[in-house]
């Protein structure tokens, strides 16, 4: 059967007291709207519908960015959750099937709870919602269940002392039938204070009409919705704690785990060995036995293994690290493959490039790779050894086991197995260094005399 | 009516096991001391008189680094807080008014606080004592009230059965009329265990002489004193995490925010985002929409709106970047101004400088601000480009859309528009590096043979 | 009395998911072996027998690395802790006194825990057992005593209901004499599920034999034992967070104390200031004063009193740093010797060097100690002034009070108070910058077009 998913992503997040749509604030790096359709694709859906509303241009680019084929529909104006749903229709134009309801500020459903969801729903439920037992159940809409039937939600403003009691509590999400869903929903009302249409008067109109409705239920941790920059760290906090016991249980040594951002997609290896105060952004992937000393920032890269990278080396998207390379402090590499064994140790910044097997990169060498207008490439051959302080302006290569004199600017190719040198000759001036000081010396006096 | 403060800063802190004066640790980058002042400096007092004794004239540099009129009265021998109290009558010489004591060890009493007190005092009240319900009473003493009155203040170790039972303790804090509070610590004796002259003794004198005494409370945090290195670690702790709260509430994103940490006076713009592990020194403002990325480390600077810093930027005093200007990786920062949309991206130097709007600071460039003996300034015209590993020898000006090549060492100004070069001609030598490596390879074997 | 010391270290640590053995995996950056090593050796005991299984040889070097006068042991089959200690037997001959069993998994147990179990033996037990008061007993085996005397260790699965009543619970560690631990220990039978040969069982037999057995009590933190990753990082955070209050006690400051990481053997002055983000490695002395800025890394180095480091600085090895000499950003020191109140303030590599007292290294100094084959040393006199952006080819002298111009490449020495100039000469290119540029831009435009 087919299943669709509606993630609803239309609200402002007044509380986030930002410019940025709340959806689209970041939990490991990735938006919250991200976290919720990966969710919803783990269950291969036929359809994916977001419904945006404030900011829904820069909804539309991170929809795009997480699942190009994924759909949008506009809800212009903010008249509830129902509403929302509604707003969906059309762009479900030809699908039948099961829909799911999810929210875009709700970034930590499971999978396997909404499998069960589901299942709950194809194995005789006309409609499905999730429910937690919640610690506090406050506020929260509570679920009235009787026998293994969901007879109603009750707003906790309009509950029973009774009704109070029950912990059992509504996260929102539901799951039905794409063609009961929308007769239900055309049938709610906005008769309440805030005038607006819910999505949970569904279930009461479905009691009525004879349907049968299910609380499936899962871990009040999955349900953490994000109204607040607060909330929002903490969640990203409870995502990294979790992703931190993950990687140690995998075989991955955290000294200080708490020190240690990971990102929604890092990939490690085992015995890979992580100091403190490593920080990764998206698309890291790290191979076993690496080593990631302490200060180190990772984006959009790929450590081979054994390769040590660190202290304070920042490793920035498109560059590759192969087997056993060193990567020092004060390193940055863009763009750039440093092939197996070879060695960018200290204060340098190698982009655009290729370094070849065993080759050494002195301290201090730059590549020179923009020229104000564009970028371009440094190749640097296998065992070529590059001196410290040198510059090499690109388009330029340096042949296998070649050299380069420290201090050099190489402006053209060297060849394989030379050595190229481009700097000043060295002139001592006796004495000069005594004169000279007790000049400025004498100039600093008077400057302070005046 | 006008306002004095007396604040206490005599005490050597044995359990810092210091050098330095207790009141001198910093919270927040500021002395305890300085947190004290601007607490009373809220209240826009006529006069405030701190009381120094033990490292007085490292005191009372602090002091004048806060507010210059502050007074300083010297207890030169530490016979308790009425002594202390006492010291302080002659540099009030002519004022009189209310006179509220504070302790230079206790940061974090609010000025909302004090204004109740104020305001008790000026209610009818002769004296009035700032309270708090304790947690753990313990040790403190505690307020006897009966009705609205405070009766006495009882030490723990004097105190009943009933007496202990009370959770309302005394923080030290004291308002009074200026000259009813010397006429009664003028009353206060020292015949106690310690030999010493108590300031909570004026509660009795004051009662016994027909006074009205009042409690005002507050919570227990406010009440924090600091007298080891462990309290005060947990008052910095205690001090970020408020701080960290407050800036999520007005609208900053704190990825992680337990790991950053705040000087006394960050100012933090609406929706700017502060990414793991940055540290901010004093004097640093941040406007809306910039970027701190990870590892950055701010002082005494201004970043304009929508800038990029970092990360591993060292943003020095004396700094402005400008709107939309990108500093980044291994930078270091000083007495510099940035213009609107300038690039300093990689490895680079710049002090004492001015960078003009969309100019482009090549990696490893270095601005040699130093001659040994005096510090000189560079200019660098809007929208030149200084290629990468380039030395800059200050004085010197760089024209408006000129250019400095690779590898240049610049000592003269550069016209607008033109390219300076400055470096040595490449020449390559056919296969000597090979030739190189072997002779070097041999010698190395020889000395180890030997 | 001698004393003789058995570590077990055999096992593998499945749950580790590891290559590296358990006892192997560093706390502090001391393997965990290293800890219990050293914790045996603080009593002087004549011999200490180290029992190897799992990656033995690896433990070999390791046990090397910690007491070269260390036996090892081999166990070839994990056959129990009985069978485990049986396997030193060979390792002790000659030796006669009492011998006490520890393991190489329990970091944490003190030296007078061990004091006080050899006290009991000497003052009359035959075998004594330390054990602990747990919070949750639940799985631990139980000490059943009775009156002064431990009749028992019996396992939790084979506990009645009053046994598992009992909270002291066995932490492994037992102390007795040499000849009759072997004599016992021949008697344990592997008869139970696991077909193990416990050590446990000796309490048993002893008692049988009419021998006394004794609990001795200590700390249930001491007898943490780790067995997977996760609880290697709390013992980790257990270990920082009281070396941590250690510090502070001894009267070092400690802004953000839950950010600073030290090692086992990190040794600081009164009055060290210590900011966020510090990381120690091995072999760290800090004296007085001193003061370590932010994101700073320090290994195997001596900071002399009043020296600044950092931010971002990073010492390794062998690098002394002199009374009031400031190291500052994105600097590297390796294997040099910086003297009194000299400073290397910015993006500097000082590798293989000695920089005389009161010299200036210029932002961007790179010495050049590695030729691609063997490296070399570096000295600068006393009072010198290296430039900025200067290359140093070792091996090279600069002399006192020498000064190197700006962006010059020194290959030959530099005599006291000369000044070396080694760098090209500028040319201006009138208009050149804006003709390039317009070049460039066609260019692009082109490569655009196609």
């Amino acid at each position: 059967m087919s299943l669709a998913f509606i993630i609803l992503a239309a609200g402002k997040g007044t509380r986030m007291a930002s410019d940025l749509p709340k959806v689209l604030h970041p939990v490991a790096q990735a938006p919250l709207l991200a976290h919720a359709m990966r969710t919803a694709a783990a269950l291969n859906p036929e359809v994916t519908v977001v419904v945006a509303g404030h900011g829904a241009e820069q909804v539309r680019e991170a929809v795009d960015g997480v699942d190009p084929e994924a759909r949008l529909a506009l809800q212009r104006a903010q008249l509830g959750t129902a509403h929302a749903v509604d707003q969906a229709q059309a762009a479900m134009e030809g699908f039948s099937g099961d829909v799911i309801v999810l929210y875009g500020d709700t970034p930590f459903i499971r999978p396997g709870t909404l499998r069960a969801m589901l299942a709950a729903r194809r194995g005789g439920a006309d409609v499905a919602v999730l429910g937690f037992e919640a610690a506090e159940p406050g506020r929260y809409g509570r679920l009235i269940t009787r026998g293994d039937r969901l007879e109603r939600i009750v707003e906790a403003r309009d509950a029973t002392e009774a009704e109070l009691a029950v912990r059992l509590c509504n996260s929102g999400v539901i799951c039905a039938d794409r063609a009961l869903l929308f007769e239900l929903i055309a049938q709610v009302g906005n008769d309440n204070a805030a005038e607006e249409y819910y999505l949970t008067d569904i279930v009461a109109l479905a009691n009525g009409a004879g349907r049968r409705c299910v609380a499936v239920t899962c871990d009040e941790a999955e349900t953490l919705g994000i109204n607040s920059r607060a909330e929002l760290a903490t969640a990203e906090a409870v995502w990294q704690a979790r992703r931190r016991d993950e990687a140690m249980r995998e075989g991955t040594t955290l000294i200080a785990p708490e020190t240690v951002h990971f990102a929604f997609d890092t990939v490690l290896g085992r015995d890979v060995e992580i100091e403190p105060n490593v920080v990764f952004g998206p698309g890291v992937t790290v191979q076993a036995r690496a080593r990631l000393r302490a200060f180190s920032h990772l984006e959009g890269c790929h450590v081979g293994p054994g390769a040590v990278i660190g202290p304070y080396a920042r490793l920035r998207p498109g560059t590759r690290i192969g087997q056993h390379a060193r990567i020092g402090n004060f390193v940055e590499i863009k763009a750039a493959d440093i092939a197996e064994g070879a060695k960018v140790n200290h204060l340098s910044y190698v982009g655009d490039a290729e370094v070849g097997a065993g080759a050494n990169i002195g301290a201090g060498t730059i590549t020179c790779n923009y020229d104000g207008v564009m970028k371009h490439r440094t190749r640097i051959g296998a065992g070529a050894f590059i001196g410290s302080n040198a510059a090499l302006v690109a388009p330029v290569s340096v042949g296998a086991e070649a050299m380069v004199a420290a201090g050099s600017t190489i402006t053209g190719d060297v060849p394989d197995g030379a050595l190229a040198l481009a700097r000043g000759k060295q002139s001592n001036k006796p004495g000069l260094a005594r004169r000279l000081r007790a000049r400025l010396m004498d100039l600093k006096a008077k400057a302070a005399g005046n």
